[in-house]
């Protein structure tokens, strides 16, 4: 019974079904007939007209996001623990030609105005310190929790004021979707975010991410910017049917309603051993070394973090059996 | 009846029916089952050691071995048609920090060690010219020449008396080697070749190409860029699997010989029209604006090449009553 | 009696005269009295409002001009002798991120609109392929022609009618203003150029080079990207103070007056040996290998260039009685 | 009466004489007689062969030497306030071609190797995260502490064993020399110091710094990068002279000695409104807002630092009755 990474759940069988239906000579790249639904399909999703773009990892989504967003000369502000600082192996400095990652810090991984706001201020304007061009945020954060479109919205009015580029790591953004009730609008576009890395992977997918281009200025260089990275694949078309697979008909959401709910009933049962409130699909739990050998011992898979806690991640298609007997095991300890 | 890309084609179904085989939990990015294989099943392909890595697309092959051969301000010998230097957007530059192609003439987009050692002789050894770091060719060439055994080992004996990397793009590998009849191994390491791009998506393929690593001292690095360029998939089983399929059976060869077989028969048709040998999956043909309508207008699809010329690529699933057709087509004209 | 370099050459004395006049604590970098008179004094020289900043190389000025006009995705067209290709050891790639240099022909290391337009109508539009964003000329060129006023606004015409940015390496632009009789004007922003590397050290200068900017959009970047580069000295004020000594009183013009002039008594005396013609300060001669080896048994010092060549380059402060005598030499071959 | 940074002060007489000594034709680059000397002359200095090259900035020394020791895709530890972190807008990204600096805490922005160690032992060894390739100290460092020979060799030992490289930023390396009566080769080599940037601008210097290589094999590498990066000069002998001045008859010492001195003097007068000891030419007071004033009142020219404190640097050509002028006066505070 795992619980250990929504990365490596199984793919959704409606995914296989619309790769197969793309099986068929088409034309190369992004030219096929598929990849051409993309844009009109994720306009309607949010409510104005996008341009969405399949990757194979949310680390090209965010990277190219970035590049197209930060002078070489610039930099990005971003939470220290935010996964492009800390798990993207550098990724960001290598897309953005050697930006610098300006770290803010702030409890689960959230941001809020005041914290960004004191980062930013403690920079020289001169030219020997590294001036912020961009403000990135995970939504839900590294450790579950979510920003509503309100907090979103006054993280996005404050970089606008100071003539940032606003970023959304959206690895779970269906997981926030879902959880804050708000419109996939209202948590992007609508709040002042100018790109958004749209994850799918983790949340039943198999190979394809979508990144969302609010600011139509971004396209034409992020599209080269992907090419020039690697990340045009010859057969696009089975990326695209991906992604198509996913919103039409609202899988996205009913998947991350699975995994929310799983990590809801976790929470539940944790009760005052909760590290951070849990809000969407991750628990975060305190435990000695004894109680996660206890647990393991029951047959649950997860992950140690640091000394004494444990993460717990639930996934689209968790056993929903499964979790009432880990929820049971944990109220046991 | 399309003759225009082999990118285009449909994908095999036994890759599918393996991914389906992998669609359930593992652990995520290359440390799952499947993944683990690989290293195993080419190191049996190669009749030695190698490293295998999984990547989706033949640029961010060429390019991660690339990165892990030349200096930043190094360059690569290669030809001035090579696929790095003009259809790769400047993915090379990207993945190397900046290094120079440095372009080498020849008919067919074939080096020579005579044309090699003619270009790297008029480089002045001092700190203001770029230096060679590495030699890159394509075998299948992208004009459908092959290099034999003998002709790859010629090159890498010079390039190892230089000090140079050899980097083979092999985006059409499996269609050279059944052109060649020689070993895989035979035209790689036996002859020299450090790292191969392996590709498999123009022969049947989905999403997958191989990066093959003769160097061991290449790995550790590669699979760094690999993650920090954001290729490093979550769920890479599925991309595992692909290969696994390819490999396991032959049917990369079986689908190459289809491709090649099909080629021949157009090439026989051509006679005297031929701009190049057919010696791989594609077939240049010297025809008038006229005569092109005339075949597009019985059906058949392909792309001009410049003034004068087309460029027919056949794949792995090519209809042969169409291709006879299109002999039939061409011997008419 | 030395021919093979004006790298080499003396500093002008006013030079140390001005320096030592600055040698007196100020601010640091480039807000002490004299970096804050360049723009003024610059800009009475060019008739418009320029920027003008110090840099000790050549290379470090043509980079970080280009650096500001080009994506790191894009290209630049360019001669295949210019010196940003040859002689820069990838400079511009790397400044750039890696933009691509797009070589164009043409005799003497002279660019016409033809010939670039003829480069860049053969690129795809598609992200495959890279996209020109600069054209960079040499005035005078690597061979010692100029392009007069009304060739270079007809190529900075062209480059702005395709969205092109005009870079200008001036590295002898004081022989091209001396020779075409052109106002700096009229060879520069007049005609297009929105970036001059202006050069002073082969012009009897000693570690100041300027870079002048046309275009205001350009500034800021420009100024981050030299101190990034570790291009932003601490007592700037003594490159500064090279660098007004230099212009004003038109040192930098009487200065070049006397190298064209050698070049121009070396030139007559060489008639049907010029492999170009001589319009700044280089003479490039046809010589057999004994006839260089008389030349040398005189007591004359140059370059040999390519078989069957040899290079000359006159300086600020040849002597012209060895200018009269290498002339008399010559005729004597 | 001057106290605000030893970046501008004025420059020694000797250089002068050795810049007008080298005034004549030579070849260019470094080739040159004078740039030929430093090896020797650095090697005596060292007590061992170094190679020794001059570059115009501590930036570009400093980021030369880390472009030759780390991957693009590794890190530099360093502290958190290092030179290279906060005052280097980004260069040693750029250098590098996007390493990451891992930030370590420590008073007076001193590292030691249990701090060191604490940082290096939380970064997982996977390829999520970017691997420290090096270890980057300044000596003395920006707060005026110094690190005694012992000290330095704590961490050269630890950086060995953990197969990094070992950096010295030495803008002030002669202010450390002298303040802990170590020998240079003491201070860096002896203690496992690879690569060290020897600062002389901010000593009394004009225009050159030295870049001193221990590990030979980081000499070919750093050269090239050296041109790339335009740094190359091509009057290079004016630099050389420079250094050879500062070196021959040890006029950095003396330089340093009266910097040291008159810190001294400050620090003796400040007693317990020091907030670092005072171990070179910085002198860091707590002042209220008012006392900073009073000091102004008196003519006396400095920086505040942040709220409640003022940093006084004290020069080589600090006139001592200034000095013992604000020593009474911050007595009197």
């Amino acid at each position: 019974m795992r619980f250990f990474s929504d990365n490596a759940a199984a793919v959704h069988p409606a995914l296989f079904k619309a790769m197969a239906e793309a099986d068929r000579l088409d034309t190369a790249y992004d030219s096929d007939a598929w990849s051409q639904r993309l844009d009109r399909a994720f306009s309607d999703l949010f409510e104005r007209e996008v341009t969405a773009l399949w990757v194979t990892t949310g680390t090209a989504a965010n990277c190219l996001a970035l590049a197209g967003m930060v002078h070489p000369y610039g930099g990005i502000l971003c939470h220290r623990e935010a996964h492009i600082q800390v798990d993207e192996a550098g990724a960001p400095e290598f897309f953005t030609g050697g930006a610098k990652l300006l770290l803010v810090d702030g409890p689960g991984a959230k941001l809020t105005v005041d914290a960004v706001e004191d980062a930013r201020s403690r920079i020289r304007a001169d030219v020997h310190q590294v001036q912020a061009d961009a403000l990135s945020i995970t939504n839900a954060t590294e450790y579950g929790l979510v920003y509503s479109a309100a907090e979103t919205a006054a993280l996005g009015a404050w970089a606008k004021d100071h003539g940032l580029g606003f970023h959304l790591d959206g690895a779970r953004f269906a997981n926030a979707v879902v959880s804050t009730g708000a419109s996939p609008a209202a948590l992007t576009w609508k709040a002042g975010v100018d790109a958004l890395s749209f994850g799918f992977v983790k949340n039943g997918g198999l190979s394809a991410e979508a990144l969302i281009l609010f600011d139509p200025a971004l396209a034409d260089g992020i599209r080269r910017r992907r090419k020039r990275s690697g990340h045009l694949l010859s057969k696009g078309r089975y990326l695209a049917a991906q992604l198509l697979a996913m919103i039409e008909g609202d899988l996205w959401l009913s998947n991350a309603r699975s995994a929310n709910e799983a990590a809801r009933r976790l929470a539940e049962a944790a009760g005052a051993r909760l590290v951070h409130p849990v809000e969407a699909n991750e628990v975060f739990l305190k435990v000695t070394a004894e109680e996660a050998a206890a647990l393991r011992a029951e047959g649950f898979d997860f992950y140690d973090w640091g000394v004494g806690e444990a993460r717990l991640v639930t996934s689209w298609d968790q056993d929903m059996q499964a979790v009432d007997r880990l929820a049971e095991a944990i109220r046991r300890l």
